[in-house]
C-alpha cells in the first residue's frame, strides 16, 4: 500500500510508494561532468569576460584580477534590472509590475569544477559567507523584499555554465512560495505555540531514521513527505530565521556538513544534477517565533509530469528513510 | 526592462523576459518521435498486456480484444491503490494516510502514433467521453473527492510508453493546487461578483493579442503570466465548473479546438513534450459560480531551476503575446 504524507509546513500531500521503491542504481542519471568547451568566463585570468566583481575574497591581485577564491559578479543577462523605480499598474483585470530586481552569480572557486563537491571546503564556506556579505549589502536598497539564493547545478537542473556557481535575486516582493511557508509555519505556531521546524528537528533527532548528518550546529535530514528521491534539508539546531543574522560558526558547521553530504551524493547517485535552494525570513521583518531558515538540497532523478504539475502531489519512489539510509552509507 | 506579471487566480508573479525573447527556433528541443521498440501493451492486439479493460468504445470484438477504438485499462504500476479503508493516522507531528485511490489509463486511440496530435479528430475527443463516463462512474465510489486527468506526452514530461495515452487518478482528497485555485477565484468573486476565468475570457476576446484560437463553445489563450514559453489554457466561453457536466456540443468542440492547437504547437516547436492537465471542480461539490474548468496545456521546452523551485516565480523568456503570434501563423 502506497503511503500519503503530508507536508507538516505546507500541508502538502506526498505519495509514497512502499512497493517498487527506486534505489539509487535504478534511475536514469544524467552525470554532471566537465567538458571544458570553449573559454570559461568563471576561470582565473579570464575575468574581462564577466561584468566587473561586486565581491571578491582574494589572497593576492587587484579588483578583476587573479588572485580570488571566490567572487560575486552581476549576471550577464539578468532575470531582473537594478535600475528603475518600482511602479505597478492595472492592465484590465491583472496586474504588472516593472522588472526591478538585482541577478549576481557567485563564482565558488577559481578551480574549473562542476561539482561543488569538488570545491575546497573553506570555499563551500565562502559561498554561504559571500551570500551573507552581499544580502546585508543588498538589503541597504530599501526596493528589495527578498533575497534567494539558488544553485542549478548540471544541465537538467536548470544550469547553462559547468564551472561551479551559485545565484542570487533580490526581489521587490516575498515570493509566494516563501509566503506559504510563512503562513503554514505561522498556522502550526498558533495551535502549538513552538516552531514547527525546531519540532522537525526534535522528532527526527529522537527517531533518527531519516537523519544523514549531525553536526554541532545544523542536522542534515530527508523530510518525511520528501517531493522527490533524495531530497534534503538543512536544517539549523538552534532556532533562526534569517540565515543571513547567524553567528560564523554556524556558517562553519553548515559548510561542513553540506560539503559532506553533496560528497555523498555525488558517491551515491554518480554526480547527479541537483538544485540547492535556501529558505530565509524576508528582509524586512524581525526575527520570526515560528519560522527556522534552511536549505532544500533536490536531486534531479525523475521528470515531474502533469499529475503532480495539477494536483501539487508529488509521486516520490524511494521512501526517505531508504534516501537517509543510502546516503549515511555513503558518507565517508 | 522584464515585465512582472501576476496571475490573477494564483496570485503567483512571472517574470516575463522582453528582450532576449526565445523564440520557437532557440529551444533546445527533445522532439516526441516514435521508436516502436520492442511490444507495446497499448496496441490492438496486445490486449492481454494490459489488466482488464474498465471502458472501451468499440465497434467490434468482445472485452479485451482488438476493434476498440478507445480503451481504458487499470494502470499496471498504479501510483494509488483501489483496494482499503481510507485511515489517516499520525506520526508524532506528522500526518499519514493509507493511499487509496484509481490510477487508469486511457489509451488514446489503436494507432501507434505519440503525438495526440496525430490521433484522428473522433478519437481526441473521445478521449474526453472516457474521462466524463470514467468520472461519471469513480463518482459513486465516496472515498474519492477529485479526478486529476492528465497526459505526460514525451520522456521529458514524464511520459514512459510512447504510444500516446491520457491517465486519471481518483484522489481520497482535493489536491492542494486545485484548492489554492479555488481560494484565489472565490476570493475575486466575494470581491467583484465575477468569475475570474469568465473575466479573462472576455478581457481575452476584446483584446485578442494572446488569443490562439476561438471555438463555438471554447477559446484557447496563451495566459497572460504564462509560467513558461507557449503555456496555454483552453477555457470554456460560458461558465461551467464541473467539466464532466458540460453537454456534448462542449466536448465536441473543445477536442476540435484542441486537436487544432496541438498540431500548431507540433509544427510551430517540432512536437515538443508537453503536459495536458486539467483543472475541474471537487467531485462532492455542486456548481461553482466563481470558478470554470480550464485544460492547461504546457510544452516542456526549459528546465525549472533553482529559482522557480524555491520563490514559485518562474521565468519565462517568451512573451505569452508572441507565443499566441506563432501558432495563430502555425495552424491550418
Amino acid at each position: 500500500m502506497p503511503d500519503l504524507r503530508k507536508d507538516p509546513v505546507t500541508g502538502r500531500w506526498v505519495v509514497v510508494s512502499t512497493e517498487r521503491t527506486k534505489r539509487p542504481a535504478d534511475f536514469h542519471r544524467s552525470q554532471v561532468v566537465i567538458s571544458n568547451q570553449g573559454v570559461c568566463p568563471f576561470c582565473p585570468g579570464n575575468e574581462s569576460r564577466t561584468p566587473p566583481e561586486v565581491l571578491a575574497y582574494r589572497s593576492s591581485g587587484g579588483p578583476n584580477q587573479p588572485g580570488w577564491s571566490t567572487r560575486v559578479v552581476p549576471h550577464r543577462f539578468p532575470a531582473l534590472r537594478v535600475e528603475g523605480d518600482l511602479n505597478q499598474t492595472a492592465d484590465g483585470l491583472y496586474d504588472r509590475m516593472n522588472g526591478i530586481g538585482a541577478h549576481e552569480v557567485i563564482i565558488d572557486c577559481p578551480e574549473h569544477v562542476a561539482s561543488l563537491a569538488d570545491a575546497p571546503e573553506d570555499n563551500v564556506r565562502d559561498v554561504f559567507f559571500a551570500y551573507r556579505d552581499r544580502a546585508l549589502d543588498l538589503k541597504k536598497d530599501p526596493r528589495f523584499e527578498y533575497i534567494q539564493l539558488f544553485k542549478n547545478q548540471g544541465q537538467v537542473a536548470g544550469g547553462a555554465l559547468e564551472h561551479t556557481h551559485t545565484e542570487l535575486i533580490a526581489l521587490p516582493l516575498v515570493p509566494h512560495n516563501l509566503s506559504m511557508e510563512l503562513k503554514g509555519a505561522a498556522r502550526y505556531f498558533k495551535f502549538r505555540n513552538r516552531c514547527v521546524f525546531c519540532d522537525i528537528v526534535c522528532q527526527e533527532l529522537a527517531n533518527r531514521s531519516r537523519i544523514v548528518l549531525e553536526g554541532a550546529h545544523v542536522v542534515v535530514l530527508a523530510p518525511f513527505a520528501s517531493r522527490c528521491p533524495f531530497e534534503l534539508w538543512v536544517l539549523p539546531k538552534r532556532h533562526g530565521s534569517h540565515f543571513e543574522m547567524q553567528p560564523d560558526e554556524v556558517f562553519c558547521d553548515f559548510a561542513a556538513c553540506l560539503l559532506a553530504v553533496l560528497a555523498s551524493l555525488d558517491r551515491a547517485l554518480e554526480r547527479p544534477a541537483y538544485n540547492l535552494v535556501l529558505h530565509t525570513a524576508p528582509l524586512r521583518r524581525g526575527e520570526i517565533e515560528s519560522f527556522d531558515w534552511h536549505l532544500e538540497i533536490v536531486p534531479r532523478l525523475s521528470r515531474t509530469g502533469g499529475f503532480a504539475m495539477g494536483t501539487g502531489f508529488y509521486l516520490n519512489p524511494t521512501p526517505p528513510e531508504e534516501a537517509a539510509r543510502f546516503l549515511r552509507e555513503s558518507l565517508e
